[in-house]
């Protein structure tokens, strides 16, 4: 099967940073439903950068499938993968290849999922994790099913074709009651598309609609794409069915308090998109506000860490007086594709991503604004490129607390004794980083600037942050049978 | 020959904008010299995204070469191509296609060219535009050349070919002495690293060292990509010849004022590239700074048109004390191949580069901060973008003074007639682009900001401006002939 | 998924030929055994030209597959294939498509097939067709299986998976004890390879053997390529299970008398493979000179169709005394992706495929001998070829007797409406070709140039010859639900 | 540039086979003329494998062109490759690489080659080779051209700009005058279409007709194929040119007496060209027959070496009475890219092109028929085959005399020490190869063969047979100078 070309070097590549693993996209009642899908998963490229694949369904040709490593812009904009998409109702996945596949059979795990049940045909795409899905499949390969990835997703296709209800749809709450963990799903048939996320809605999901058509989003920014109209976020344990023009809404689970990840406000989603009635920008922005209330320093010149550290830093600086200044470019040309030279090259320390505008930095004071430290290593580098151009002194803020936790909730993250935070108090980070100071913004000052004036309420917090706090609101089933040990009341 | 895949249609798509046509580097003195300047064209592909090429010379193999259409990173990062350009001296080239060379042929045009003389082969890399390319090729070719490429670069390699000199250099000199137009070069021969810029030094060209090696580029941010050690600019008129580790400095032209390119430090160079002993992106922020002064107005943000207005909008707002905001996204995914996908979607105004922060824009009085305008296309629907957010106001301020005329000297301009600024006045463009305000910095005020205190030297201007004043530093010997009709007393 | 490239238009395609649909290879004890493999799937691409697939199994990487369009040359010699397919153990399979799959669809028809087992993982090649899959698949669908394919072949994988014995070699015999139809099937689990033949032993396979390998084909000239020594033929009802150097027989079925399929000897497998103790060609040679026997004519030369009908022209000429010549050339470098140019050239006649020799025809009087008449179009194509030529007369002689019945057993016929001789007699063929004699070998003479010196015993023919005679040994049971008639006792 | 796939490995592989340089084609008049060249060009395939090339010419689009590594077939019949050669006059060419270019430089050397020239456009096929291309090269090059191939063709296009003649027609004149060697040029201009052999007629060219078109091709199969009548052969020495649909014919060079390659009736030329008014089977037909009586002996089989020597073969047999039979199979499926594998496997010497049919030779005396020996190689590999096939004699009989000496007119031979012919006797070739007996036909016999009654005319041989004679009809000029040396009156 295709295998990726070869593996990046460059000291700045991403390997420092947390990866949500999907975006998923929906589209019913609009001709050429696929083509409104691409331009989607275009808009939700940050999300999965890895592969991505798209079903349709035509009343004549059926169901169709194009599956593809690599970005959507070069794969599903070329005319002859387009015209093997016909039909107005299609879903669409984009995907990051988890940590565990091999290359060799990673195109078996490009999502959507497609089943041929006896009721008739359904595809499902699945952001999030299931954290049983290693005992489903184990139970469910034991009674015959034959597992074509090495997906946690597929699990939903298996229990669905084992259900006994009658309409798709009642096959998929058969499923979903059965799995446990985090998802947003968009699943499709020969009629309908339907939307649901977990009970505590960890994940995002949303509603919106063009003229006719109907559509489902990771995030909003993929409905100013197609400039379709946001309607609303799909709810917390709501499922909704969208047929011939009519929406749907049920409850199919147990009610339970709402659980959004915070890390979507901190990294994961698009500045531009909206969370929760304001723009994930300007609450960026705010944590950059906070920050500076929270860990003040003199200094000339507040410096983001492009891209993602930008709006923060913009805070930061007004906030603090400070000039904002760009003093870190960001090649816009990098692919994923960039390959190991040779050894002479590789031991000079090459650039690729990123460079230091010296006449800037020279003699300064500098602030760097970043979102994160996961491994630390990526902030060590840019250390060294700033100290390199003369820097008087460097001081790091980090919009999000520190990351001591793996997350089992759909995001990639390093086993947590990779995990600087999970090993080092805040001097001691500060100390091997070889930084002047390192501050990292508090949980409640981050609940703060993502709307909770309060801060964060321990005994019922607003969002899922078990990365930062190691509260885990769902038992990590698979991981607890492989050892992890959850937090423990001294930590 | 190899067709480029089928045309963008985002309604952003670069069409609005000059584009430098080229960005050369060149080294010699380390063992696989193509891996360096693969990355140094990486680091300047900003000055041409459509192909590039490289050839490299080694004792054993000989001359090797390799032309390609797409990014620098996508072919010159591939073991099986790399491995086809050993030798410890190599050059290479990016490049946009000119206008007038159609697809089928234009591998043809890819640079470096390449010539087996009877003193041996050399290749050389041209960034620039000869001006007199067509009467050159009109004598060439009735003298019995046979032309490969429809590029005026070519006519050096034919001038060399027929040169009765003895050495490359003294050839490349005959070649260029009968050349008019603007140009830095970069040949090798077997053994000789060469590299020449016009009397006038329209274009840049810089000289790095790393260890036992020596570099020529385009700008500084492709020696800092390997680590090399910036020693200085070429100088206007200057050539000069490394071998054996010996740089040797020469005048083969007769003096002349040095003119060098305005748009560089509005435009074209990365702004974290150093000329005249200052980084761009601090002459940038100064522009937005100087057009704050000049053009000031009321308002609750400046926002910068990503991603080229960002260190003027940055240094506008600081000047005014207005807030500075990332009202804009751009998606970082946007490569150069999304095909139209259908009538239907085309005709939906799909966004597909750029998209408005509307939850920050609801309401606002909002400065945007661009680069230049060329045919006002681009900013009118960016003005649509905003107002559908909702601003309270629109008010345009433009980093450059109005573009009224063509470049001959290697930007890509569309003809005169096609540039705004050249059929309307400040206000008529105003009220054609939809906007509360449109404000261009004055020429003396870009001189300013890029250095000149006492503004522009109408008797002895330091750069080319004829982009702006319509004042060319060298008559454009062609263009005459083809009925251009330069500047008139009134004008 | 991928699509295959255009339609071949010449009018010789292949499209008048039965085709056989697969080729199987399997070869355990040797190390990079997908090496043999490929190597054997080369020899047998004459069975399956539109893909072919190999699964392999190491003990330290799993079990890995690849699984591709084309030519077994094109695909399973390169290195960066072969790479991903270690381990001593290994199976493949070539196949055309089947009429009735959708190109889009196809790569998931591609076999091995795998399915990971509570017991561990099991692969699959088969050669044949299973006459009750659509009733298998029904049922197992209902049962909540998931089809990945539009296989027949695949519900041997789902039936294992369900079978509750606990070993694979068991579970293989429960899933074909309960599929009817014809199959010689290989498959491996991580320590054995396994290969059964059905009881009636239509389809062949051969036991082969080369140092510590152990080697399973569908024909012995693919052990002829690799070198390995042709033990025997796997018996009609036969299982073998090789592991660790032991070969293991079983007999999982009811005792049966064999019907092997005698189109094998007449056109599908190769001339120098070995079948019952004699080499085909010698077989199809004896068919030309029974042929001559039964139906001889007074000419000048005697042309094979090439290169089907070559040994059978041979043995024409040898038993007549007419000259053997060769009238008519074939083009070895017709591939399969030959693509219609432009109406006017169509028009034309184009002959891509073969071509007349006409200075050698002219005049003449010619007997053309052929493999087989389907559908009748392509010899009426030729013999217009060979009068434009300036033949004197034109006589057809067929090297099998009228293909009258579809077959059901793993060959991809046109169904009865569409066979020639399944509606004309043959003095209506001859008139409907157009040519001056038309004569096909009786089936008894069939049956005795393959070594049945008293014909056929019409009581118990030793081959399934159901394309002649329309006597199906096996029930066909899904095309019986789809409406086919058997023969009546009046036919 | 693209490089090759890796080196076929097989011990068949075509290394120990003279090889023809080139094929080309020329259509004028039919709409589409470069689908008639892709079509001649297939025909044409045997004449040259490695790449091939297309120039085609539209008042409106101009001349435009397609070169590709690859067979004809999988190049030229893409609708987006046809699509970029519009126009009614075309002409094409393929070719195999020769020994001297490096693999990396070689799709330069792809022809047509294209030269503008001051009055007008000109593209040019060659098929032979100038034996005096690197004394012009070297003067072209000192007079300032700059080559762009490795190819002695080129010279022909240097030349040709070079003419201070007003037509194209005359300028070709001029330049083929200058060269030596043996050639047979397709040129086309915007409006014409030209042909010309050299005053020795060493390569074929031949005139066809269809409709309004006319068509100028190295073999009479390549005008089958379109259908088109073949009208007569272009003579040696003259040139013909079409224009508005009339052809005028003229002599530019001194007469000379013929001397057309007599290897192309023994092998390069296909089976059912004619030349010389009969068909070229025929003519290989009776080179058997005449081996028959000259070198008879007893035995049981007479077996062609495949493909080439099944003409030969059927001649021999029929004139013994000794049986013919197909004791060898052809992999119909080898394509050019069979990679070696593993090492294990290489020393099975695995047999991909080759196989005997074991039981058809076990226990016979078996004469095998080959056209040639060149290297001696193959020979002795397919003398091992018969022999561990269980043959109890074998016998060479060679359907052309010993090779031992180079062709310089365009024709692939390696240097003479590598030719078994030129250092060894018959009889201890026979010992060397490891057979019972060698025989290969006298020249005498050939040319008798070929139609010469009387056999070779020693003072006016009627054919070139330098490889057989060492009597070089031309002074290989460039040869001469890199120290060959030609037959001493000793030899």
């Amino acid at each position: 099967m295709t295998l990726l070309p070869g593996t990046p070097f460059d000291c700045f590549a991403d390997g420092d940073k947390l990866k949500e693993e999907c975006g998923i996209f929906g589209a019913i009642g609009l001709t050429d439903a696929a083509n409104f899908v691409a331009l989607g998963l275009h808009a939700l490229q940050h999300r999965g950068q890895e592969a991505g694949g798209i079903v349709s369904h035509d009343p004549v040709e059926g169901f169709n499938s194009a599956r593809r490593f690599g970005y959507v812009r070069d794969n599903f904009t070329r005319a002859d993968v387009m015209a093997t998409l016909p039909g107005s109702l299609a879903i669409g996945h984009v995907r990051y290849s988890t940590a565990g596949s091999k290359g060799a059979t990673a195109i078996r795990d490009v999502q959507p999922f497609f089943g041929e049940f006896a009721i008739g045909g359904c595809a499902i795409a699945h952001n999030g994790n299931l954290t049983n899905a290693a005992r489903l499949r184990k139970d469910l390969i034991e009674r015959g099913a034959i597992f074509q990835s090495s997906s946690d997703s597929e699990c939903i296709i298996h229990l669905m074709a084992r259900s006994m209800q009658k309409t798709q749809a009642e096959r998929l709450k058969d499923a979903l009651r059965l799995v446990e963990g985090a998802f947003s799903v968009i699943a499709m048939t020969r009629t309908k598309l339907m939307g649901v996320r977990d009970p505590l809605g960890v994940r995002p999901l949303v509603l919106g609609r063009l003229g006719d058509g109907w559509f489902l989003a990771s995030e909003t920014c993929a409905l100013d794409i197609i400039g379709a109209e946001f309607i609303r976020e799909i709810e917390p344990g709501e499922m909704v069915v969208i047929e011939d023009g009519v929406l749907q809404s049920s409850r199919p689970f147990a009610p339970a308090k709402s659980r959004f990840c915070i890390f979507e406000q901190v990294y994961f989603s698009r500045p531009d998109s909206i969370i929760g009635g304001r723009s994930v920008y300007e609450t960026r922005r705010q944590i950059g506000v906070e920050l500076a209330r929270e860990a003040p320093i003199e200094a000339d010149l507040v410096c983001p860490v492009p891209d993602s550290g930008t709006p923060a830093a913009i805070g930061y600086a007004a906030e603090s007086g400070i000039q904002f200044g760009l003093g870190i470019t960001r090649n816009q040309y990098m692919g994923r594709t960039f390959i190991e030279p040779t050894e002479q090259i590789r031991n000079m320390g090459v650039r690729l991503k990123l460079n230091v505008n010296k006449s800037l930095i020279r003699g300064k004071r500098v602030i760097l604004v970043d979102d994160s430290v996961v491994r630390g290593t990526t902030s060590r580098k840019i250390k060294d490129m700033i100290l390199d151009a003369g820097a008087a002194e460097v001081h790091f803020r980090i919009a999000s607390p520190p990351t001591a936790w793996p997350c089992f909730y759909g995001v990639d993250t390093p086993e947590r004794s990779k995990l600087l935070a999970a090993t080092m108090t805040e001097d001691q980070m500060r100390d091997w980083i070889g930084v002047d100071s390192l501050k990292f913004i508090s949980l409640d000052g981050l609940y703060r600037a993502a709307g909770e004036a309060q801060g964060r309420d321990p005994a019922a917090p607003r969002y899922c942050d078990a990365c930062f706090s190691g509260e885990y609101p769902i038992a990590p089933a698979d991981k607890l049978d492989q050892g992890f040990e959850m937090k423990t009341a001294a930590e």
